[in-house]
């Protein structure tokens, strides 16, 4: 903490006419906010005041649970702005005079559903349902803030920032698909109707009797046939500037009241000031040198949220109209630091279309990297400067600013203004050149000249919505001297091979002066090689694969250029169209699925698309998950202390710094288990919290309860453990060598007389190999959660948890407390998925948060992070097969399937094809 | 609200050094109680801060299941003080300073059960085991209360304040008894133990399993078997003020601190003041000249609950010392008006023992008299003033007060000192004859003389913890004159027959002068008819047994003059033996019960005494009921609009002053109701709301919810609604008159060819009569309760309710919320007695509570008032039965048995073998 003085204090209070009166509307409610909530998010806000349709399921703005709709009045353009954010990010006085729109907000069925929850609903777009309010409101979103309806692939873009587990997308998109703007024709023929006026599902394209009145089932359709029958939507109605019966309109408080500059105090928490002007932001600067800028929180929230990261003071720098320039001057573009991606977005097309290409190289380079940068919530609110001055070397956009030969403007309190080159900025791990009293204000990105190419690179696990393994940013100009092209000036930058975003300065030294020449490419190479060293154990692995991306993208590079260049006749070969991708942004197509099943006929529910039973819960944000049960007002809120070792003896455990913590209410470990520590589903070969000896990284050692989860998670991380590190064996082929085996894990399948098969003559193709399979995320979207209860001061254990498997819960929980199975009664709902990671592995949680519920008789919840959920449940196991055989059973049609579904649609279908690969593989006629 | 003005405020303020820090133990632990609390009882505290173990019953210091314990330390005599008081009535502040312990405080499964609890569990003591936690502290605050063990009679005396509806007490009464003092005889033989060292139920007097731990119960014996076998209770280790592992000592802070005067200023809600001298309290009766003066509460506490009287400034008088004389005079005894009756009856007792007997009828009329004064835990709080002040025509003490001529002394605040006759001090219904700014000092009770004797009589439903229908004081002076005995003085006072105590001023006149003679009764009986006038419609009703009470109670004291005076050989005849009972006090000999059951043998649960389930739970105040279930913290609460008419037609219903009440949430009428407002078992004959016509006094009309319960129901109150009155029949005979039958409700049972037979010679002996049975209360001990919430925002209604029949909760409630059956869930852990009350009638409350919860998608608790429960619950229907039979089958024995039952337990026995007999009597041969 800086100079927070008296004086200072009393300086910043003088200076302005500071406010402390934070309003928010919420779903049309005026809320006013107390001071002291500085710490909360708007997710942890919003269901603090019972709006749980919105969920939390990574706590880190990547999955899209969370998403709301949030509304601002633009004072200068007199037009409200809809967005949609991530409410798990966003800090809650961030919206103060905003209007917040949740699910809850613009459906349910006591009002009526609202189109787009229809949709979802009936096209079968929920499975388990925790991902569907945050793809509800993102399509909601994109709805009010469009003019006209969106296109097929605006809407697709519009929820790369949300994931689902079950549905693999296509019933989602072709949901919402009746939204987008497409050709007369099919307005013609309706997509809810076939020629012969025949309602069809829009999902299946078959005949649809969900919405038959005379539907089998009877009870939902009444349900369903309340609500309005679907009409594609009016987007005069939902403009949000005029009011419709259906639509919440832009609070008038909010639009006419004067906007004042936010103080408030926090009670010696954390304090949160908005400054309107730059110059208040710069006083307060001054006053705390250590005060966090905060724009859309994607990068200090999860520091705070995951790296335990604690700031005294924010300053909040959304409303400093200097921070906010969007200007086109006449070397380039003078870009604010507080505009926000999607804002840059809109920006950088606009001046595309205006401005002759040979200018706007950089331009293009950036606008196509933005499209893979996060999900749109996330560019919704995060801003440029943030971007640039948390400085992460995995930054999409920072290896661009620098080789676009961007230059920064920073100002520091005295108001005086210095410019940097962005290539000089990053000065080692998160470190940027900017001192405590100064503050970045904006980024000047020249025109490129002409000849002058940019390309932006970016290769990542999946394409949408994930942070790139290696990145780059390119850029070359070439003039001619003497009938040849020289390469004039060139900048080649790589982000995530180091601390900072690594520029290739011997190669760049190398090429500057050189002719155009396909020659260039070996030197070329060799020189990245030293320029871009990769250490074996580098950060994020997989060095060789990163290695080899640094050169095939300055490979692309090349390709490009010389292929512009031959465009314009001016180079001698172009690129034909067989290889054309190698220089070509990938451009996703519209996705379309289909869905083959067999129809039984009328009259039977069987083989009908069905709208199944929890669909318009789901849609409408009402379904309750674990987390979303009522609790009672002295539930204890649970956090587990972890190994941090794979394998070590554990010394000694020391609580004393922990028990002193706020809110703590309990530690217990293993000498506290009631019963028995030892559980398992079979053999009881797992402690519910590691006694002795830990095995992996993540082992649960004890479970600490306190008034709050945060408070219970800074306790947990104040119990101090000692270990005496044991030889660990981290990967199979380690066990193998080491010959550490599982009992029952090495399993033969075999069919037939093996031997004698493969001994004798018939057997004249053997195809034998080995497949090796990594440990997956399970990647349900809802986390392990359990509210577990005493009844009759702890005679009994009851609970409601997220599980595949109540019956283990009730198990583990009964053999954990000492208590017979009738005293323990598991209920289970609904879960926001499974898939395997619920039945023995919650079980677990259960049992460590029932502990500590029965030795204090309160009711305690257990909710996991998601760094926590995935670091402590162990994962589906890594696999090696080895298979001999004859012939293969599994087609190599299916495998391709599998992996083309796992494209389409990004994200983790890939590691489904792997496992059900795998099962395929395990299934002939020989392994051992 | 009188001058509260800002000069008095501050003249309090000034005057005396306040303090407002409120402190109180409970169970041993500090807790510091914040201002605004005035309002709140104990019982409300205890079950705020989650010790529920301690029971809402009755809510007015009737049932005892909110009985707990209290320590305080006498400044004095430097001992601590402990007695058992009832939680409902103590407002919270009376205790500060204080130590509470309540049945979580003495033994639980944990750490042991306390030796009551496990006596009360083992000897089958707990049935419902609602009014359990009540029974265990009144015993354990008399066995800390002790010195030595107490005797049956002690034990009985301090139950008299506990009422049981399950057990009949015989099981309770047998498992205290090891508590008592008896023949060492008995001690040698351990009551536990038979000759041969078998273990003995002291319930059954049979050889016991419950204490073996080889018991085929094997699962509840090892509960049992954690505990400490019982050994009789060493009274020096529980004599509070030495330590022992057992029991919780007297807090040392409250020990040794300085007591201050309190002041709570209640923010505006209730103010509470304790005054530590008497000057204090006469300054602030000058400030605060409506400010209601508190002792016990007994009575202020059932006006605020019961009869809506708010009072803005509170005076707890409690540590004034000049209002705790006690001190023998030289013209008899001077008693503080704030001296609690308990200390009364011990101080009488001393003074009887120490002076001449002719000196003290007096005394022991009025010690005599106290012992059918209310209960235990209402006498050790309860004050001489506070019954005096408030005044009740049906109070015990002051016709005696009137009747020996005591006097009381007053005081103003300007410490002027005047002396009233109590004879004189009752001006009309609830008046008496002090001023604003006068307060009541204290008594002065003469000695009596020689020859002059004073007799107490009450006459009530039952002998303990009962109201009186007649009860009366009366005194006569006789002196001997010319060798006659003449009436020199006399005073006849009679309460319950008038708004005051009124004394026969005819009758008295007529007597003095008088020779005492036989021939005086009658012209006195004439004249007391006319002094004591009872009308037709006199409140009380049963005018004429009334009546006949005024003459047999002084014949009564006729026979008991002349037979004292006989025993001094002054009067010609006494009365002989068989007579005696006219004139001696009844007492009641100690309680012995026999239980006869088969016993089947050894090696099987059955016919063996078995302890129950959950009677480990109960005694420890460990088992849940629905009001003791946690509930989510955006509960609402509710009440009932009832109707005040027998019949009539609704005409309008005014909510606008409700919907302005503090907390309202929501009032829901038969429009609201959004399935059927019909309901009912078969028929749907009822309504959830009266809609348009009601047709009983307490029948719903609607449900108020808000924030608290209190709000509720001051919101309740204030919903306004016009009636119509139509004609009523409020009898069976004025219905059998207007030929008003309900379908069903007239049964004729007959057996063989009945004219026949009373038409044949062999019918020779007919018996033909009437009985009837008026309407019953149930009398479950625990209110009617219902917790209701809404699942998946009202796609489900689920609940826990306090019911015989939890399906016919989810019929009626799903008949209400037009809900199929698989929607709505009731469930029902265990009740607190139902015995019929809590089938359909409960059902009723639950369908009204889920209206309110459906509506507003809020859970909602409905607890009955037990005034509210006994006027809507409808009770066991009045009957008559006509009987006609050739032989009565039932015995006269069977019928004997009962009725002496119903004696010896007191209290609500009698109800119960009336309804029994009734049975009996229509299963004879012929009924119509």
């Amino acid at each position: 903490m800086g100079s927070l003085t008296k004086a200072a204090e009393e300086g910043a209070s003088a200076a302005v006419d500071w406010s402390d009166e934070a309003v928010i509307y919420v779903n049309g409610v005026r809320r006013v906010l107390p001071d002291g909530l500085a710490h909360l998010t708007l997710l942890q806000y919003l269901r603090d005041i019972g709006l749980r349709g919105t969920k939390l399921g990574c706590g880190e703005g990547g999955c899209g649970a969370c998403t709301v709709m949030v509304s601002c009045y633009d004072q200068t353009t007199k037009k409200s702005q809809h967005y949609a954010i991530n409410a798990c990010l966003a800090p809650l006085y961030s919206l103060e005079g905003m209007h917040i729109i949740t699910v809850e907000g613009i459906g349910d069925r006591q009002r009526g559903l609202h189109p787009v929850q229809e949709r979802l609903a009936e096209a079968h777009g929920s499975q388990c349902g925790f991902c569907t309010p945050g793809f509800v409101m993102s399509m909601y979103a994109l709805l009010r803030s469009s003019k006209h309806p969106p296109t097929e692939e605006q809407i697709e873009d519009s929820l790369a920032g949300n994931l689902c587990r079950c549905t693999g997308y296509r019933p989602i998109i072709d949901a919402f698909r009746v939204f987008a703007k497409t050709d007369d024709s099919l307005y013609t023929a309706s997509p809810l109707e076939n020629a012969n006026g025949q309602a069809i599902c829009p999902s299946t394209g078959k005949p649809c009797s969900c919405r038959n009145e005379t539907d089998v089932n009877a009870n939902e359709s009444s349900t369903l046939s309340s609500v309005k029958v679907y009409l594609p939507c009016s987007y005069n109605e939902i403009d949000g500037n005029s009011y419709s019966e259906k639509e919440l309109i832009f609070p008038p408080e909010l639009q006419l009241r004067k906007f004042m500059p936010l103080k408030l105090n926090g009670f010696n928490g954390i304090r949160w000031y908005r400054p309107l002007k730059l110059e208040q932001l710069l006083y307060l600067r001054s006053c705390y040198p250590d005060a966090k800028l905060i724009i859309g929180n994607s990068e200090v929230g999860v520091e705070t949220k995951f790296k335990n990261a604690q700031y005294k003071v924010m300053i909040s720098v959304t409303h400093v109209p200097e921070l906010h320039t969007l200007k086109v001057e006449e070397h380039g573009l003078h870009i604010g630091s507080a505009v926000r991606l999607a804002q840059l977005q809109k920006f950088l097309k606009n001046v595309i279309a205006e401005r002759g290409s040979h200018e706007t190289s950089s331009c293009y380079a950036i606008l196509r990297q933005l499209k893979w940068f996060a999900g749109t919530q996330i560019r919704n609110v995060a801003s440029v400067g943030g971007n640039i001055c948390t400085a992460s070397p995995i930054s999409d956009l920072n290896p661009l600013w620098m080789a676009t030969g961007a230059n920064f403007q920073i100002i520091d309190v005295n108001n005086n203004v210095r410019t940097t080159a962005a290539k000089d900025f990053f000065l080692g791990y998160r470190k940027v050149d900017l001192k405590a009293d100064e503050i970045l204000l904006s980024v000047i990105l020249p025109w490129t000249r002409p000849y002058e190419y940019v390309k932006e690179f970016k290769q990542a696990h999946r394409r949408e919505d994930d942070i790139a393994l290696v990145n780059a940013g390119m850029r070359m100009h070439i003039t001619e001297a003497e009938g040849n092209w020289i390469v004039s000036d060139v900048s080649i930058v790589y982000g995530g091979v180091a601390a900072v975003p690594l520029t290739a300065a011997k190669t760049e030294k190398f090429l500057v002066g050189k002719k155009l020449d396909d020659g260039l490419l070996d030197e070329t190479f060799n020189l990245l090689k030293e320029d871009i060293p990769l250490a074996e154990n580098a950060p994020g692995g997989m060095v060789e694969f990163r290695s080899s991306l640094t050169l095939s993208f300055f490979f692309k590079f090349f390709l490009y250029v010389t292929h512009e260049m031959n465009n314009k006749g001016l180079w001698k070969v172009g690129l034909d169209a067989a290889n054309m991708s190698a220089i070509q942004s990938y451009t996703r197509p519209v996705s379309i699925g289909t869905q083959g099943y067999e129809s039984v006929g009328q009259g039977t529910a069987v083989g009908q698309p069905m709208v199944h039973m929890s669909a318009i819960l789901q849609v409408t944000g009402e379904a309750e998950y674990v987390d979303d049960t009522p609790t009672p007002p002295n539930i204890l809120h649970a956090a587990l202390v972890l190994s941090k070792k794979a394998h070590a003896r554990i010394l000694s455990i020391d609580d004393s710094v922990a028990k002193c913590s706020p809110g703590f209410a309990g530690l217990f470990l293993s000498k506290d288990v009631p019963g028995s520590n030892h559980i398992g589903p079979i053999i009881h070969d797992e402690e519910v919290f590691a006694s002795d000896v830990v095995t992996c990284v993540g082992q649960i050692i004890g479970i600490v309860v306190a008034d709050t989860h945060d408070n219970a998670k800074a306790a947990a991380n104040k119990v101090n453990i000692e270990y005496s590190e044991l030889p660990a064996i981290l990967s199979i082929s380690e066990a193998v060598k080491a010959g550490s085996f599982h009992p029952n894990t090495t399993r033969c399948l075999s069919n037939g007389d093996v031997e004698q098969c493969f001994a004798s003559n018939t057997c004249d193709k053997i195809i034998e190999g080995e497949i090796r399979v990594g440990g997956q995320e399970h990647f349900y979207m809802e986390p392990q959660c359990t509210f577990v209860w005493p009844v009759d001061s702890g005679n009994e254990i009851h609970m409601i948890s997220s599980t595949q498997a109540p019956q283990k819960h009730q198990k583990y929980v009964a053999n954990a407390l000492g208590l017979p199975l009738s005293k323990v009664v598991c209920k289970t709902k609904r879960i926001g998925g499974g898939f395997g990671g619920k039945e023995t592995r919650s079980a677990i949680f259960a049992a460590a948060a029932s502990v500590a519920s029965y030795c204090l008789r309160r009711p305690v919840k257990i909710v996991l992070d998601r760094d926590v959920d995935m670091i402590t449940t162990g994962q589906r196991h890594s696999f090696l097969g080895k298979y001999k055989s004859w012939s293969v059973l599994f087609s190599i049609r299916k495998m391709c399937t599998l992996y083309q579904i796992s494209e389409s649609v990004g994200k983790y279908a890939l590691q489904i094809s792997q496992a059900i690969l795998l099962l395929e593989v395990l299934v002939v006629h020989k392994a051992c």
